[in-house]
């Protein structure tokens, strides 16, 4: 039980520009800095900035930033916007009616309903604020320093 | 996000058993039932034989039973046991010094964490028994009659 891929390097992302909101970060950097795939990061932008989570401008000086303050970023809304999925079992994709052939006596999709109600309720009550240090910026500039090639983080480009 | 077929025929397993729990099924019936995978289904047999959900016996007359009453099996126990991860992102499966670079600043793991704990207690807070109908093995027949190749069902064969 695991969030995809895309998820997780949104949540990446939107922490990464959560640590300097101010500032304009550009996707070779995100996609540097985190070591991963552009090609995927394109797609995480793209996805992010559809939902309204994140502007993006073109052009010079233009590329992403926070489309809201980070306490104004529920987490919960994250996960339901970037998740395909959040039916648990197959037979939640498919209805009632779906191909599990014990779904007519079966209870357990309502369970699992509810307990994934409690797991996006958590998240709800907790925003991009929470998931980075109160005192972020400065917290994170040292540890971008004491990390190998730092040279991708906007914090790093900042204390150079 | 999803939890994995291992853990969805795990529960359509134990459902099925939980339907006549005093009936022994073997596993040929089981996977013809649902459709899918003898290979599959013996290994989810004995994952779910080693955690002491089901008991499994040798020999003419052997098969499966569930291992405890319905109402004495939390289903939370069930995805613990057969989930190989409850971490939700890359990170949390590597603790703290992770792939992910953000990982010093990064908060999010201990929020996961928390929906993680949320999700389990509510199904902690459920039964196998609740995961059927209160009067499971008589409608659950009426169920199965209804359904097209009803020949691999324990209960149609109780019927005929």
């Amino acid at each position: 039980m695991q969030l995809t891929t895309f998820t997780d390097y949104a949540f990446r992302l939107l922490i990464y520009l959560a640590l300097d909101p101010e500032r304009t970060a550009t996707i070779t950097e995100v996609s540097d800095y985190f070591g991963v795939s552009r090609h995927h990061m394109v797609k995480v932008v793209h996805r992010l900035g559809q939902g309204g989570f994140i502007t993006t401008t073109r052009g010079k000086g233009g590329g992403l930033k926070l489309a809201r303050k980070p306490a104004d970023l529920k987490l919960g809304e994250v996960i339901r916007w970037m998740e395909p999925s959040l039916s648990l079992v197959e037979c939640q994709h498919q209805g009632k009616e779906g191909r599990c052939r014990a779904a007519p006596s079966c209870r357990l999709n309502g369970i699992l309903d509810r307990a994934m109600a409690a797991f996006l309720a958590t998240l709800d009550r907790h925003s991009l604020a929470d998931a980075i240090p109160p005192n972020g910026n400065s917290m994170a500039r040292q540890d971008v320093i004491s990390l190998p090639h730092a040279n991708a983080s906007p914090i790093a480009g900042k204390s150079k």
